[in-house]
Formats: structure tokens, sequence, C-alpha cells
């Protein structure tokens, strides 16, 4: 591939993206695609997007990304949450390396290239690339010296950023738990594995162990119903009789309405005023109650409350019993982030899913190996010319030749990498993570372990894939198996960031997917606009593309630097898309409070230690023994850095520390919003959806619940809408709340 | 080598052996060698052992080794603790395991391994040890189905005896643990890098700290003083006038002895009635108290005393900042396994440490290869002639190259072997444990890593440093390096069984080196007796010994089954040995409560699926397609076993549960034994001697200790040793608390 040839891709690749924005322009003044563009705005905000007029409609702007550039973080964090926030920082944490590894490569390794060897050069345009590689310099050349101080000059500096950029980011987490309004899930407790016996069912069980070794702190507890697909339907008919029958008894009955209690939950909550109405009703419609109950399929799982987060905190991290796999204890998800399908499973089984997802995930790290070996086939057209020799004529073709060595190979390996995220989300709900957030980050991990494997290592060390297998079955010839590999497939990376980089981008701004599904509703299925399928942020696709580029940056850096104003480019463009996307389309359903960061940091150190022990085989082929043993401290140092950071930050990232905790405790019982949040708790964690349970009279208290949908239904979601920082909790409490956080903290 | 050597080197070695005991059964009889033989017994039951008659020295008796295997457990654990039974059982599960292996092996893969070709068999004796190996079998012969089914056998019965063994003994941590007196060590937590603020010194901070975050559950707290080597010859001087200056200030203060305060520690516990004569006197010293304090330095590092164990327990594992590099707490150790002078190491260097003294372990491990080459040379007979060309006429003697062959390589071995344990330990005091125990639990790990590089697998793939290399690089290699090569060292390994493991049993039992010190002091030295230089039990030399074994024992056993009986001979007479030196040598100074458990299954594990990998190597090699096969989903099934063993029974070694900790406070609480022992818990931890601080009259309160020994002093030792269970806790309150032990539990 010749520079025209990069730059004949770099002009399709442009156009094609223009021509998307400017669709997208377009596309987005139509009213009736505003709820594919405008999803989170509509849902959280209810603001009725100004209507422009017919004229205006056809006439594309570019304002939107003024004004997604323009926003502040604190505007971002304020609409999307920390995790969209770091998930820009990251962005922006890449922006700045690249940014000083462009100075540093373009004014010094470029041209260090470009004169390593005394050959006549021709014109820049005919040039192949391969003359800006790496591969220009000869062995044993004093050139190498910059490439040595490029490198350390990188690794420092990507050093010094990722410690501030973690550290701020350590920050930012720990204010979001100390100034957030009280969340139930740091007072809440999922309690997995209790232990059966015949004489005690698993709800006294439950009271009986917390109220023996947690007198002091235990609230209340829920138990977990075992909701599956099957059973659902199986419960069908019984429930219909039994919804009848508990009508008739509880016709007689009157009863307030009950905000508070969910009365399937068991109404354990003593709830102050409610208490006295309740315990007449609760008597008699107790027979039927505990008749339903036990027909119900009670899990060995329940959410515990406690009346403080420290003891939430303690309960979870303390060994409950001397046997480890029963009175298994963690801190509960946000309501909303809960998995419900996933709580039923035994915790006995959970060790083994995890192993077997893991074996299922790598199975298919292998077997994706087949397509890529094919696309990666097409790069070299003489092989391809010889096993189907009919296309002899049309790959002659200057422009046909151009387009196949620099486009089809990536758009290929781009559509079969399109399949895998959803695989790799099925794969994380096998596992049986209990939350969304987690099986979303568990997803993560395995999409960036496959982007990572397959479309770098795959590529670079090319060839069938016994080849493959006998490079990495031997540890030590990596370094130089990649250092002769590198740099000769960097044309290859360098059209992988401009076809899938920029490509996926504008896709991503246009939501292809959104608008097709949408055509169809409304034009063929001619349904209303649903404001709960707004989605949210696909971190598990997303997260792992900007890290593979970030690997892509770092390992082609100072052996084929012409990738880095490509990144460049393209960390500038998902800079403003991802905000533009996070500001109008996507809402955030749960909040991990920036959980997802140190899987940044970890594959940043991993990227940039990759790249330190590429270079080390490189000045190792290029006879350059001074540069290699310049190189090794450079990779025992940010080995140490890593380790430093991880034994630093990552605590902070895994638990809540009791200073803080107590802190908040405190100062809630000093403005006496304790007993208010307490109260809110059950209902927080109530399994079948109260609106439901409690709809306007407490006379449908029973499971009737049951036969409906698995998870928070849509009267629970329009509440967390329209105050997405305090899920769960009912609008009133949460104004009080925040009244009284204001009150209590006067600084703020 | 064949038959005739290897019963050559046997006999050697039985001779050796027997002559060893005969000389220990006269040695241990001499009334001058009591105290090597004896340590344990003279210094916790101090009885003066029966002095037999002058006839009745010089006749050799075996009753000592009857009297050692017959020995209950029950016994064992009073007298040795809980640590010497784990690694008794250890023993003994060795033994089931290759008591059946034997069987198997004996009658199942020998004859296999014999008739495994159709060659002319000569005499038994004169036949090389290579028939009785796997190499005699065919390639392809369905003899190797035999080898399949024993390997299945073995790894089953060795995963069923772990299971069963793993159970009782977390049984058996679990009653020592809730069983045993209350011990300091639960009620106290261990406090480290305490940040320094101008404003206040470390000792206020932690008061404050505490009482702010733990104020319904902290009592009190002991700072920790940094008293280096260099800094008690600076503080000499100074140490001298203050003294004087103390004296005159208080010679005129009258005050009753103190038996629970220790007034360099700050006497902060509120001791009762030792109150009110305290606080007259507290104020005037006060001025001197505190001036000599700040004189001490402080380190960032405190013991806090928690009023319950659970709250101990809850403080230690709660991330308590939200720098994680700041109050960082830990139960503390036992106060007799506390290693003082580690305790000033600021907690931000230990990871370095740790890394650091990792690195060179491995550096060690591999600079050792020089010798153990050397070593292996020997074996190669024709090797040592050619380079040593004037051993030609002495290597021809039959003799002479038996022993050379036989005896010769494991000798040289084994001494270089022995400064291997100093070295780790000394590494391990480096890395910065703050515990004896933990000091010898790391040393252990490091000298069985080392033993198992250097013995096994240097052994096995022998040759020059940079073949060795080459073949860890490729892990995929290994397992048909490692087939071709442990058959052919089989041999090796028999005798190494034969010298190493016999003779160092022997020469465990007849103490040398305490004999030899002991002869020393005694008649050159002319020094009394001392009963505090009795050893602990040397686990971190003894457990890696045993385990090597039982991996080699595994490796071979359906290779080359004749090493089996060998190992059985080993293994019963190190049982019957151990438990002599643990009932009559060996002082349990401390006791971790079986914590080395897990490493020992974990090595057990290791060894069993190396073990299944060679033999999928064999296979591999002698063309048996199916047993290959048939062997994969063993060594997976045998990996899962492990990671559930470590699920269900780990985290008991690693945490105390909530159910036993509440349950012990609760007893302690209902007998009133709970201030008796809150009083206790100052004294136990304290870092000076009291015997110096605490002498007689509390006129010498003050830092006189400063200048005294960095660890408990004789005196408190005494008291130790005659009540062994509690360490560091008064007499008269441990017969109290023993007392009121049997009060509340009469089924006891």
């Amino acid at each position: 591939m010749n520079v025209s040839a990069l730059l004949t891709s770099a002009g399709i690749n442009i156009g094609v993206c223009a021509l998307l924005l400017f669709l997208c322009s377009l596309l987005r003044k139509q009213p009736e695609n505003v709820n594919v563009y405008f999803g989170r705005r509509l849902a959280q905000e209810h603001s009725r997007l100004r209507d422009s007029g017919p004229l205006d409609r056809l006439v594309p702007s570019a304002s939107w990304l003024v004004k997604a550039w323009g926003t502040s973080e604190e505007e971002l964090l304020g609409v999307a949450g920390l995790d969209a926030v770091v998930f820009v920082r990251m962005i922006v944490l890449s922006i700045r390396i690249f940014s000083i590894a462009a100075v540093v490569c373009l004014f010094g390794v470029l041209p260090a290239n470009y004169f390593g060897q005394d050959t006549h050069h021709r014109k820049i345009s005919s040039e192949s690339l391969d003359v800006f590689t790496i591969g220009n310099v000869d062995p044993g050349s004093r050139w190498l010296w910059v490439h040595c101080l490029s490198l350390y000059i990188i690794s420092c500096s990507a050093c010094v950023l990722l410690y501030t950029e973690y550290r701020s980011i350590a920050r930012m987490r720990l204010i979001h738990i100390t100034r957030s309004p009280p969340s139930p899930s740091h007072f809440t407790v999922l309690v997995r594995a209790i232990p059966w016996s015949v004489e005690e069912p698993y709800d006294d069980a439950v009271k009986n162990f917390f109220l023996k070794y947690h007198a002091s702190t235990y609230l209340s507890h829920q138990m977990i119903y075992r909701v599956g697909k099957v059973q659902k339907l199986m419960n069908g008919a019984e429930e219909v009789y039994n919804k009848i029958r508990l009508q008739a008894t509880s016709i007689e009955l009157t009863c307030r309405p009950s905000k508070y209690t969910c009365g399937l939950c068991g109404g354990k909550l003593e709830s102050l005023q409610y208490q006295n109405d309740f315990e007449l009703n609760a008597k008699k419609l107790e027979l039927n109650l505990s008749d339903l109950r036990t027909k119900l399929k009670e899990c060995a799982s329940a959410f515990v409350f406690f009346k403080t987060r420290y003891a939430a905190v303690v309960a979870s991290q303390v060994l409950q019993s001397s046997n480890p796999m029963s009175w298994v204890t963690d801190l509960a998800p946000e309501p909303h982030d809960i998995y419900w399908s996933n709580l039923w499973i035994p915790y006995r089984q959970l060790w083994f899913r995890r192993i077997a997802t893991l074996m299922a995930s790598i199975v298919i790290m292998f077997l994706f190996l087949i397509p890529v070996t094919f696309v990666q086939g097409l790069t070299q057209l003489d092989q391809l010319q010889q096993r189907l020799p009919f296309l002899k004529g049309i790959l002659k073709k200057h422009f046909v030749n151009q387009i196949v060595t620099g486009y089809l190979p990536s758009v290929i390996l781009l559509l079969f990498l399109y399949i895998v995220p959803p695989l790799m989300m099925l794969f994380s709900t096998l596992e049986g993570s209990v939350s969304h957030s987690g099986r979303k980050k568990s997803a993560c991990y395995k999409v960036l372990y496959f982007n990572i494997w397959n479309v770098f290592f795959v590529n670079v060390l090319s060839g069938s894939i016994i080849k493959q297998l006998n490079v990495i079955s031997s540890p030590k010839g990596i370094p130089t198996e990649l250092a002769k590999a590198v740099p000769s497939q960097a044309t290859f990376f360098i059209t992988y960031v401009l076809t899938s980089g920029w490509a996926s981008l504008s896709s991503e701004v246009m939501q292809l997917f959104s608008l097709i599904w949408n055509l169809i509703r409304r034009h063929i299925l001619r349904r209303k606009d649903d404001l709960d399928s707004v989605p949210s942020f696909p971190y598990h696709t997303e997260i792992p593309r900007v890290l593979l580029f970030g690997l892509l940056g770092f390992t082609c850096a100072i052996l084929a630097p012409l990738i880095i104003p490509f990144l460049l480019v393209y960390f500038f463009l998902g800079y403003v898309v991802y905000r533009n996307q996070v500001l109008n389309v996507y809402i955030p359903k749960y909040e991990t409070g920036g959980n997802m960061w140190p899987m940044m940091h970890n594959t940043t150190i991993f990227s940039l230690v990759l790249a330190q022990i590429i270079a080390l085989g490189v000045f190792g082929l290029k006879r350059s023994p001074v540069a290699s043993g310049f190189t090794i401290p450079l990779v025992i140092c940010t080995l140490l850095f890593n380790e430093y950071c991880r034994k630093r930050f990552h605590p902070v990232f895994q638990n809540f520390s009791a200073q803080d905790l107590i802190d908040m405790d405190e100062q809630d019982e000093k403005c006496g919003r304790m007993e208010e949040i307490h109260q809110q708790l059950h209902m927080a964690y109530c399994q079948f959806s109260p609106a439901e349970t409690n709809d306007e009279s407490c006379r449908d208290v029973g499971p009737i619940g049951i036969g409906g949908e698995n998870k928070v239904d849509s009267k629970e979601l329009e509440i967390e809408l329209e105050h997405p920082t305090l899920p769960g909790l009912p609008i009133s409490s949460l104004q009080q709340s925040v009244k009284s956080l204001d009150a209590c903290n006067p600084t703020q």
C-alpha cells in the first residue's frame, strides 16, 4: 500500500463520515425521529423540543456538534451521571496522551524512519507506506535512540496523566458517594445461600439469623421469589384463582392506601402511622397470604435492610458463617440495577457458571479466527488471485485494487465483530450476575479481551491457526515475533482506524438500527412512541472499542507513527459524538460510580507494556542492545507504577470506606432523615411492581404482580426517569431529602 | 543403574539410618543432652526427667519410637498445638494416598512395565532399573490402559482424601478458635499508616479517629515505638540521664505496685482499683513522661483494642479511610507471635519490599542451577571421566562407581540445599512480615517453590541453563519434554528419596547442630542451660521437604512405581520422627490455627495435576491417543475440585466468621469474663518487657526498657512457658479464665 492508496482510503472515509453527519443533521430535525435522537431529553426532561419550520428542517446545521463540544463537565455529570463522565474522561486522556505522542513521533520518529536508509526517495504520493515505519531504519543505526527516547517520553507522560486521572476520578467517585441523596442500595445487603432447614422456612431463618447476630442494626428483610418464565406460565391459572379468592376475602376490609409497604413483601417494616391500620387487616389476611407465599417458590436469597450504611457494609464484608458457602453477603445493587432473573440462581452454581462461561468465551475467541484469517488474506492480493483466478481481471484495475486492499478487509472484519457484543452479553447473563451493571461490566471485559486478541494479535501474527498457537505457546519468542509483525501490519491498522473507527462513530451518531426500527414501528406496526424503550449507554461495545484504538496507538506509535494523526481525528470525533449521545440519546438507568475506570486504567497499562515489549523486540532485531537494555527498566517501572496505583486507588472502587459512611450516617441522623429512608427501603427493593401490588388501595395486597413482568414496571420507571439520581424512592420523599440535605450542608 | 546398585544404595542408607537412630537412642539418655532431646518437656512441663542408671545409659532402646507412635491426636493437640497436628496429618494423608498408590502400582503398573516388551529378562539383581519404568512399554501397547486406570484411581482417591482432610482440619480450626481460652489477638487490631499531621501527634490521632468512628467499641490503644539497633545505642546516654531524673522526681511519690498497667505504654487503660492511686501520681509524672514520649520515636502504627472480638474483626476488614494507604487495619498477631523489629516499617514500603524480595528469591532460584547442574553431571559417569580423566582409575572400581552414581549426587545437592532455608527466612524478614508465623509461612512458600524448581524441574530437564530456559519458555512442549525426561530421571529420584529423605529424618532426630552446640556451650563456653533457647518447629524446612517428596511420589507413581515403597518408608519414619520431635524437642511459641494447611492442599493438587500432565505427555509419546484423551477430563476435574475446595474451605483460614465471634463474645459477656480480658490486653501487647518497666514498684514507670531487648524478656516468657495456651496473660487471670470457662461450659 502506498501513500496514495492511503489517501484514497482516507478520502472515502472522510466522505462517508461527512455524508453520515450531514444526514444525521437532517434526520434529527425531523419530528418523527425525535425519539431516536433525543430519547434521553424526551424521557428525562420532558422538554417538547422546539419544532422547527418545514424549511429549516431541510437545512443541515452543525450547531449540535458545537453544543456537544461546549457542554461543561458539571452539566454532563448532572445529566448523564459519573459513568458517562468517566467514559468521556477516557477519551480526553487518550487525546492528551496521543497529542504528546503526535508531537514526539511526527517531529522525531517519522523523519528518523523516513531518512533511516540512504535510498533515493520517490515522490511522496507514490512512496510506499513502509518507508515511514521503523522497517526503513538500518540495523544498528544511531537513529534508534530517537525511538527509545520517544518511547520514554510517551510512557512517562502516559503514566503521569494516568495517575492524575485515576486520582481525580477516585475523588469524583468519593464525592459522588458522599454528596448524592441517600441511596437505598447503601442500606441493603443481598444475602444468598441461606441454609435450608425443614423446621424453619427461609423467611424465618433470615429473620432469626440477623436478629441474633446483627440485632442492633438489623431493620427488616425482603425475600426473593423465584419467578422464571416457565413458572410464570404455571402460576398463571392458580394466580387468577387466588386473586378472586383474595378479593372476596378482603372486600369487607377497609384500609387506607399504604404508600410505603408492599403487601407481598411481607410488610415487615414497622411503618409508623400505618402500623395500626395495618395490624387489624394483616391478621385477617395472614392466612391467605401465608398460604400464597408457600406456593411461591422462595429462593435461598433475600435483601436485608440495615439501619445505617456502615452496618450494611460491615455485614456485606465480614464472613457471616463458618461455612463460607452459606449466608453469603454482598452489598445490594441499586434497585433499578438489579437483574431479577438471575437472583434465584443458587449460590453453589455460580462458580461453576463463571468457569463455564469463561471456557465458552475462550472457545468463541478461537473459533472467530476462521473469518479473520480469511479477511486477512484479502490484504495479500496475490494470494487471493491465486485462489480465485476469475477475480484476476477485476483486481488488476487500479481503483478496485486500492479499495480491496485498503477498505474491504476492515469492513468484513467489522461486520463479523458486530455479533460479538450481544453474544458476550448473553454469556454474562448466563454467568449469573445479579445486576445490569455487573452484567455489562463482565461483557465489557469479554469483548475487550476478544477485541484485543482477534483484532490485534491475530492480525499481527497472521497466518494459519496452528502458527498462531505456536506463537502464543512460546512466550519468550513473542517480543521478536511481534517486532517482526507489527510494523508490517501497521498499514492494516491505519486503515482499520479509518474504517472501523471513523465509521463506527458515524454509525453511532446516526443510530441506524434505532432509525430503521423507529420507521418500522411508526409506519408498519403503527405503534405510539414509548419512552421506556430509551436505551442505556452501550458501555460494553464502546469502552472496548476506545481501548482497542488506544492499544493500536501505543503499539504503533514509534513503529509506524503515521497512525497517530488518524487516531487523533478518531478521538476528537469520538469526544464530540459520545458527548452528544450521552446528552441526547441514552438514558442512565443506573449508576456504578465510575466503576469502569480501573478496567480502562489496567488496559492502558497493558497497552503501554505491550508497546514497550514490542519495542524491546524491535531494538533486538535492529541490533541495538543498548536501546533494548534501556527499555527493560521502563517495562519494570511501568509495572511497578501500575502496582502502586492498584494499591493506592483500587480499593476505593471496590469498597466504601468506614469514615465516609459513618459521616453520612451521622449527618442523616442529625437531620432526622433516617426514619424516612428506612421507610422507603422496602418499596425500593420490591420484586413485584408496586403499581400492581399497591394500586390505589391495599385491597390488592397479595401476589398479584406475580404474573406481571419480572422487573420494575413502567410506572415506577417514570418516577425514576423524572429523578434519575434517586431511583426507587417516591418523588415527595426525594424532594424532602434534597431539601434537608441542603439544610444540613449550608456550604454546598 | 541396576537393581543391585539400588540395593547397595538402600543398604548404605538403611545402615546410616540405623546407626543414627542407635546413636540417638544412646545420646538421649545422657543427662547432659537432656535439653537437646527434651527441650519442650523441660521448658513446658518442668519434669525433671527420671535419671537412668549409668548402665542403663549405655543400652539403646526403641521405647521412644513406640511412644511417639502411640501418642493420641488429642494429646498431641494439647502439647504441641494445632499447627503440629496439621503437619502430622499431612504425613498421614501422604501415607494413605501412597498406600493406595502402592497397591495399584505394584500389582498393576509394575508388572505392566516389566512385561511391557517381549525381551528376555535377566536375573532380577542385575536387571537395569529402566525395565521397571514406563520406558519399557512398547508404543501403542494395550498395557497403557493399566497406567491410565491407575492414574484415575490415584487421582480420585487423592481428591477424596484431600477433601475429607480439608473438611476435618477446617472443623478443627473452628473448634480451636471457639474453644480455646480468650486470646488477646482476637480483640486487637494492628493499625498502620496513621496519617501524619503537625497539629496532633500519632497518639492523639489514633485516639480521635477511633473515638469518632468506633466510639461504641473502641477500648484503648497502644502506640508502637521505633526501637532499631542504631537508635538503641543513640538513646543509651539519654536514657541513663532520664532514668536518674525520673527517679529523682518520683522518689517522693508512693504508689502500689500496678499489675495491669505498663507505664510506658501510657496507662490508657482505666484499671479499676488502681485508678485512684494512679491519678494522683499520673498528673505529677505527666510532664516527665510526655517529655520522654516525644523523645521516643513513635511509629505510624499502633495496636488498637476493642471491646469485643466482632468489633475488632469488623475494624480489621472494613476499609477505614477513603485513602486506602492510610489507616490500614489488620487483625494483630498473637502477642508472642509479633515480630517487633518489623513493626516500624512504613506501610508504603511494604509492597515494594515484597516485590523486591520476590525478585531476589527468583534470582537465587536460578543462580542455584550452577551447582545442581554439576551434581547432575555426576550421574553420567562417562562425562565425568572425560572431564576429569585422572578419576578414570578410581571410577572403574565397581563399588566406587555405585557409590558415585547412587549416593554422591544426592549428598552434594543436600548440602547445597541446607543453606537455602536460612536465606529464604532472611528474605521473608526483609519483606516486612509483622509476625514470626507470617515470616515462617512466607519462607515456607519460598523454600517450597525453590525445592520444586531446583530438585524436580531442574533435574528432570537437566542440561545447560539455556536449554532449561528454552523449555520453560514454550509451555506447549512441556508435557512432551517432561514425559521424555521424568522416567529417565526416576532412578535419581529414588536415590534422592533414599538419601535426602531418610538421611534428613535421621539427622532431624539426631539434632546434630544442637548436639554440637550443646557440647561447645557446656564444655568450652561453660554456660548453664537456658530454657529460652528451645527452638520452635522449623516448618519452613520440613513442610517443603514433605511436600516435595509427595510431588516426587505423584509424578513417578505410574511412570516408575519402584519409588513408592521407598517413599512409604520415608513417610512412616517421618510420622514417628516428627511426632517425637514435636512431643519432646520443639516448643510451640505461637499458634496459627492450622493456617499452613491451604498451602499443603494446593501443593498436593499441583503435584497431582503435574503428574496428570506428564502422563498426558507420556501417552502422547507412546501413541495412545485414547489414553491421552481420557487424561484431559481428569486434569479439568482436578482443577475444578481445587476451585471448589478453595471456595468452600479457604475463607475459614483467612477470616473469622461473625457467627462464631459473636457467640464467643456473648458467652464471655454472660460469664462476666469480659472486664478481665479487657484489663489484660494492654499488658499483652506491651512493646517493652514488663519485667523491666513494671519491676516491683511503679517507680520505674518510664522508658527504662528502651535499652533492653527488642522482644519479650525471659520473665514473661517463663509465664508463657508454663501456660502455653494463653501467652501474655498473667497466670492468675488465666487460671480464673479457665475456671470460668469450665463454669460456663459444663458440657466440656
